[in-house]
């Protein structure tokens, strides 16, 4: 059962969440996200110690749930390729928000150019998936689904992958079925991958 | 030789360009644009309709310069697969951009949002380009280089990769060589597409 306080904290982060990605980051005061809340300032300041720490904390909150869904899918898996595709079946819903979490996402960015600290929040999970997806690679090479090759050469192309069409899936979410385009992407991923000689370079026939 | 109008319409696109990039486009008014550029307000209106008039150009002339560059490498090649590593080549300067072209990106996509105008600008390009890449690969498995697949697919699958690594560049530009990071996902591309066969989901093995 959630404690008074974890509630009120809960509808802080709800009120902050719409706000931020209604308004934006900027045009948003302290103040409306307490109207919007119901909650008192002096009870805004007991959670938080400021608006970058909400918004701080919005992100962390999002990548910790999709980290714990993908971490699932590839523990359900019996092989780094099959891990992958699962890995992409559990983006559907990141994909199909219909939520404002999605919409936050160019907000975020746009915040970590102009404030530095917000700037390395930011830059921090894309490192830390670039490091992961490594071992996941590394992982598929050990277990002979890869050729040998540089994993996080491999990780870099699929992060820029899942974030080339994240972004585009905000952008202009009519303009494909961004979910089978992600599936499409990743497939052509493990083919490129499992294709890949070490240190062969294949630039044509 | 530029006339004294042409002179003072890229003295505008200059000055509008370093504001919306220090300040952003919110932040930025015409009357800024118009003391940065050492114009009058006639001057502006006689060249822009409006603010989001020069946004739209600016836009408009990256891409173009872009495009251009990228349409030289692809004519140069003798093959899909080399003209592909060789657009991956030109992008090296926008990788490596230390104006503030780059870095408007970001500011572009947040506008793009709040602005039904800007936001079909915006997203004209990207789906331009994945039909630019659709063709690019059928002219690479009507040449032989690749099997037969579904053309758009692939460019989906390209331009994800492509976007995915402009983003991060901007964000991140110290967290990888993303210029290495371009040629060593395309080149994965390639491989993957030339593994590709029609109707077969490389899964595992």
């Amino acid at each position: 059962m959630q404690t008074r306080s974890e509630e009120t904290r809960a509808r802080i982060v709800q009120a902050a969440l719409k706000l931020f990605a209604d308004k934006g980051y900027e045009a948003t005061g302290v103040a409306e996200v307490c109207t919007a809340a119901e909650v008192s300032k002096g009870a805004f300041y007991h959670h938080f110690a400021s608006k970058q720490a909400i918004f701080i904390e919005l992100l962390q909150e999002w990548l910790q749930g999709l980290d714990a869904e993908l971490g699932k899918a590839l523990s359900r898996s019996s092989s780094v390729p099959e891990g992958l595709m699962a890995m992409a079946a559990e983006m559907k819903g990141v994909l199909g928000a219909t939520d404002s979490r999605l919409q936050l996402f160019l907000e975020f960015w746009q915040q970590a150019r102009r404030d530095p600290e917000v700037g390395k929040e930011m830059v921090a999970p894309f490192r830390r998936y670039r490091g992961y997806f490594s071992q996941i690679i590394q992982k598929g090479i050990d277990e002979g689904s890869f050729p040998p090759l540089d994993p996080e050469v491999a990780a870099h192309g699929l992060v820029a992958v899942a974030v080339g069409i994240v972004v585009q899936n905000v952008l202009d979410p009519g303009g494909a079925d961004w979910y089978k385009v992600l599936q499409d992407s990743i497939r052509l991923f493990i083919s490129g991958v499992s294709n890949t000689r070490a240190g062969v370079v294949p630039g044509g026939r």
